[in-house]
C-alpha cells in the first residue's frame, strides 16, 4: 500500500540516517495494529517463520534483542522461546519500501517450528504432480 | 492462528502426500481472502519482498509459474515484471505450518523492488544507534 512518509524517503541517498522513533510511527500496521514479520536464519539464510508483532512486541523485541511477537490466537506478547527453550537472538532488522513489513535476521536456537521442524515451511508444493509433500518428520 | 487441517496433517511422516487442490481449499486466507507470501531469491536466499495472493492469484502463480500477486492498492492482479520487465520465475513454493503464509522461491530478472534496488528491505534499524540506515541508492 502507498504510505506517503516511506514515498519520501526512498529517494534519500545510500547511508543516509533517520531517526528511529520517527520511522516507528510512521509504520503502516494493520488495522489490527499488526504487522508481517519474516524471520530468517541469519546464518543459514533459511526463511524460519512468518509470525506478527504489534508495535509494542516491535519496541520490545528491539530493547531486549529477543524476538517477541504478538500471538493473535492467544492475544498476548509471545516471547519466542520462552517455554520451548528455543529462542531467537536478533542480529539485523530492516523495514521494506512500504513500511508494512519487516525482515529479522536471527541466530536461532532449536526448532523454529512448534511441531518440532527446523523452520515452519515444511510443506512443499509439486506443481507437475499437483500434489503437497510433507518434508522432515516432526520431532 | 490454529487450523484443524494443518494440525492433522503435521504429523504424517516425511515424505507423504496430500492432493494440492485439498490442501488449497484448506488454507487461512485472512478476512479479506489474501495471504501473505514471502518471495525469496532461489540462488542469493536473499528475501526480496513481502506481498499477497488471493486464491486465484495463488492458482495462476501455480499454472503459470509466474509470481502473480494481488495489488490491494489497485484491487487487481499484479503479475510481477508485466510491466517494469522484472519477472519472477517460481522455482519453489511452500505452504507453513498452520496454512496461512507461503514461501516462493524465484529466479528474480532485475530488481525486486519499485525503487530499483534489488530487494524491498533496504531500510536498516541500528538499534545501538536508535536510528534507521537507507541502504543502496535507488536506480
Amino acid at each position: 500500500m502507498k504510505n506517503t512518509y516511506f514515498q519520501s524517503i526512498e529517494v534519500r541517498p545510500s547511508g543516509s540516517t533517520l531517526p528511529l522513533d520517527e520511522v516507528v510511527e510512521k509504520l503502516a500496521f494493520n488495522e489490527q495494529g499488526l504487522m508481517p514479520v519474516i524471520t530468517q536464519d541469519a546464518t543459514s539464510k533459511d526463511v524460519l517463520m512468518l509470525a506478527w508483532m504489534n508495535q509494542s512486541a516491535l519496541e520490545k523485541t528491539l530493547s531486549t534483542g529477543r524476538m517477541t511477537y504478538w500471538s493473535r490466537s492467544r492475544n498476548a506478547f509471545w516471547e519466542k522461546g520462552e517455554t520451548s527453550g528455543h529462542t531467537q537472538e536478533l542480529v539485523n532488522m530492516s523495514i521494506d519500501c512500504d513500511g508494512d513489513a519487516i525482515l529479522c535476521q536471527v541466530n536461532q536456537t532449536g526448532a523454529a517450528c512448534h511441531t518440532g521442524r527446523i523452520d515452519c515451511f515444511y510443506l512443499s508444493v509439486d506443481r507437475d504432480q499437483q500434489q503437497v509433500r510433507v518434508n522432515k518428520a516432526a520431532t
